[in-house]
């Protein structure tokens, strides 16, 4: 396990920036992971919304942890977004951030964003840094500072101090989801002693841009979830307005059972991949 | 509650098939129903693949129940695949079914195909049906017979055979998935006296010739969420390959966020409302 930790930590040190792919369930976790991504993290949003809970309210650690038992399953390296915690109390949090960590998972993201749109308190969070750094000293910590998120006035000095204060309780990265200047990115990367991650937004910079500006991770965040919600409304309206043909190029029903075929292997249950194979035959057409 | 079920029931009975689209949680169904959908249905293929487990292997019988409890929301009509009632014992499945139904659930599909790839023996799944129909008789059972589906050679005889025992049991509807040819889905419409219920299928007939051909209704099963995977991965792909632009219009995370407002204002979370506002503006830009 702590040799998957290493792992993923190295990602973060490598020519480019590591690209963390964001799932919500266990057939996006493992179609991201069949593409050959060799880390996932999850999305709060997402995991959220499909369970019909509101994001960033410190509701669904019960889901979280259920999603995270679900998706370890190495090597697909796990990072497991903990929103703020889902506690105030640094001892609570870390126990559960240890919970996850005793699973598998070899990151979290914690973030100082609150349910009512302001800033937590930067020591309040260095506190729930330092206590999930003291049990599971390995484990990347990716503090995520949600000034640019929340549009925060004068965002660069109160970055640069939330930065330093988690950095100086153990934090081994830092997140600034909402900024996609690459100027001020660069700036960042700069006067930030530790890894930085931005978060991906159509329309932004590219790839390539970000990891010119110094990026060590880009992630999705809810992207790809909320394309999938907006992939399957647009197939239902298409449906709806007599559309014949495929929005895209779909993966049979075969394909999507596959997706869970290791663990129905390793029940010993060969009656379902049998099925699979003869239930494609109508999408095969 | 009946008052819904009575009213699933005229869908069936309308100038045009109902087209029922399909979910596989809180957000595809919540989504599906704010674009105007009448009723929606489960995916069992989906509700498997978000939890990992396989379908038609009776498998999922605790997360279509937790999924049915979450989907609830009157008057967005529900009805439930159980695949087939998750038991071989026809009280066990009725007494499953009478649950669903205690939640507000309107109507079921209860599949002959078994996970071997073979079919049920009818007068077991005749078993079913009439169990059911005696515990909840006013709910639409929509009785699914697999002779296309699975690939079975004869399969009209066949077919019109199982028609004929599960209306004798109290079948409300007959699902024919697999079967795409419009002149033998007409030939099914003349020969079966209850509602007939086709698959839709991309590059097969659309809505209209459906309509045409007489179905009363026509079910998308698990193409939204085959359709949602595929544009998840897509756009992962996309970002990987240093593409800048949206792949489509996205729901913002706002608009992800209000699709769980009601049961958010239910609670008297006011403090996450007022999140969701705030959090939109990154992704305005």
């Amino acid at each position: 396990m702590t040799d998957h930790r290493a792992t993923f930590r190295a990602l973060h040190h490598g020519a480019g920036p590591l690209l963390l792919v964001h799932a919500w369930d266990h057939a996006s976790a493992a179609a991201l992971a069949a593409r050959g991504h060799p880390a996932i993290g999850t999305t709060s949003l997402g995991v959220a919304a499909a369970a019909g809970l509101p994001d960033g309210a410190a509701a669904t650690a019960g889901e979280t942890l259920a999603l995270a038992r679900r998706l370890v399953r190495p090597p697909v390296l796990l990072s497991v977004d903990v929103e703020a915690g889902f506690s105030d109390d640094p001892a609570e949090v870390a126990g559960y951030v240890a919970e996850l960590a005793g699973l598998g998972v070899v990151g979290i993201n914690l973030e100082d964003g609150r349910a009512d749109g302001s800033l937590a308190d930067p020591g309040s969070i260095a506190d729930k840094v330092a206590a999930v750094k003291a049990a599971v000293p390995d484990l990347f910590v990716n503090a995520r500072v949600d000034t640019w998120w929340l549009g925060t006035d004068d965002p660069l000095p109160r970055t640069l101090a939330r930065a330093r204060a988690y950095r100086a309780a153990g934090a081994d990265g830092i997140f600034v989801p909402g900024l996609v200047e690459l100027a001020m990115l660069r700036v960042l990367t700069e006067r930030i002693d530790a890894p930085v991650n931005a978060l991906y937004q159509p329309g932004g910079p590219g790839l390539a841009e970000l990891a010119a500006a110094g990026m060590a991770r880009v992630s999705t965040g809810s992207l790809l979830f909320r394309a999938a919600l907006a992939a399957a409304l647009a197939t239902a309206d298409g449906v709806r307005a007599g559309e014949v043909g495929p929005p895209a190029e779909l993966p049979a029903y075969a394909e999507v059972q596959a997706l869970v075929a290791e663990r129905r292997r390793s029940a010993g249950d060969q009656r379902a991949a049998t099925l699979s194979n003869r239930r494609d035959r109508p999408h095969r057409r």
